[in-house]
């Protein structure tokens, strides 16, 4: 018996440490190197390659490696019957919150503007800004702990979701039919949607036409939310007034791209939601020896609905 | 009856504009056309020079604009008897919480850092720091506000002031003997404390010494707090890492001080603690009417304690 890390453009070492390090770690066998193919129980993926979950005929656990499944689902040769996991932490969902709240206070208290000033020896002070509430669309583990944390700042929040949601000081929107009335009144409209088909490109000239005249646009979900030329027209015509981006439809962000010199727009390079491998490696390990058990999994994710 | 405005540095329009909006306003002159001395009740002060309130012979009532009233206390020509308030609200304190929420998730998620690689079209993630350990030197109204914020979000908060206090999961060192103390675990040292003699260039070499190697100072308090010297040593020798400074001892900072272009040194023009005037307006006018109605008077100053 051995788990298998399946990983693209992620380095193994650190995860390996950390399995490696718990109790009762099976042998664990970094692709390309899978060894005998029988052998592998469990595979940890991110951007694997289409089809190569197929050559482990006694696969019993697809353990996302991150909180996104959309990579493996979007193999139109994944395996049937196998069960997928997908990695979901407080370290995660807190992190993600600090994320949003430091997105917030930036933008209200103009902090990269006065390092603009202070590059430029100019002393002008201003007021904070007043406006205080946001939109999350997705409602999920990371939604829902990046609300309550805006909430318990102070924060008016209201989030927007598939289904309605029960979550104490926060107003829930849902389905298609209210997804404009989210956004109407939000200072800011924070995306932490997991990818479908059905969100691709949501962060776009239709949504921002619905938004309150100025809103600041927070995408922390997946760079295919945002439609680009869309935010930049947006910026442009000031019907959004600026941007804090972390992720990006390509990854690094190309050096042309107009992003880098916008004035208008906040980049970071995908840095909201970092997998913490210690937590990784405990959670998969729980969940592999559940499935050889036939317990049930933690985290399991429903095809179906794609998270 | 009059209430004088006599305002060094400040505009006065907005805050006479609130004050005429309150019912039962007395009329209000603003210094130095203080009309008939005699008429003077209240004096709202800020910055005022030596030995001016003595002009006034029915003053009732000496009302800081501001939280401190260092400048108020140090006029050795200061009318004896006449109580002396400060302002005290709740803007404030969120205000300043929120400020030095940002300045620690801007430091612990290296936003400013991914501001300049933005500049310079770098794609270069790394991970949030760790260290959430703070220590706040002051735990008045704006130390303790700004502590309980920072314990639900997740800080480590220590508190160091004269005398000990009771605050729900803020360790409490007191007195001289734990100043050093106080600040040897924090990762973060943030200076809210009053100016007074005792505590005047209290951020100074010898602290810097006695802190954790590497830690961030946060000034919010008053710009003599900082020995600016004994900080660019110790950036200098990376005792401590960086500063987010929001005080200077001269405001606004002149543009040849090396503050400025200190690479390590994260720079805002006073504005973690802007008065909100029409909070002002309010709270003077109860007071005013309080010490008419020989009341007991809010936020009241010990000259002793010097806040």
């Amino acid at each position: 018996m051995a788990i298998l890390l399946l990983l693209n453009q992620v380095d193994p070492t650190l995860l390996e440490k950390h399995l490696k390090a718990l109790p009762d770690c099976p042998q664990v066998r970094i692709w390309p190197n899978a060894g005998e193919k029988n052998d592998i129980k469990c595979a940890i993926v991110w951007k694997h390659d289409e089809g190569v979950l197929n050559d482990f005929p006694n696969l019993k656990l697809i353990a996302s490696y991150g909180a996104g499944v959309e990579n493996i689902l979007s193999d139109p040769a994944l395996p049937e019957n196998v069960p997928i996991t997908r990695f979901v932490d407080d370290t995660l969902s807190s992190q993600m919150a600090e994320y949003v709240l430091a997105a917030i206070l930036n933008h209200r208290l103009h902090i990269t503007h006065y390092r603009e000033l202070q590059a430029a020896t100019v002393w002008n002070s201003g007021e904070f800004l007043k406006g205080k509430n946001v939109t999350i669309l997705g409602m999920g583990e990371l939604g829902a702990v990046t609300g309550k944390s805006l909430v318990q700042n102070g924060y008016i929040v209201s989030g927007w979701s598939r289904s309605q949601k029960q979550i104490e000081s926060i107003k829930s929107y849902y389905g298609d039919d209210q997804l404009r009335l989210s956004v109407s009144d939000a200072d800011y409209i924070v995306c932490l949607l997991p990818l479908t088909p059905a969100t691709t490109g949501i962060l776009n000239k239709e949504l921002f036409s619905h938004a309150k005249k100025g809103a600041h646009v927070i995408n922390v979900g997946r760079g295919d939310h945002l439609n680009e030329e869309d935010l930049l027209d947006a910026l442009y015509n000031q019907q959004i007034s600026s941007a804090t981006l972390d992720v990006y439809s390509t990854e690094p962000l190309p050096s042309d791209h107009p992003f880098w010199k916008h004035p208008k727009i906040h980049m970071t390079p995908h840095i909201a939601s970092a997998t913490d491998k210690e937590q990784v490696a405990r959670q998969i390990l729980e969940n592999y020896n559940r499935v050889l058990n036939d317990m049930p999994l933690n985290n399991q994710v429903d095809p179906e609905k794609a998270y």
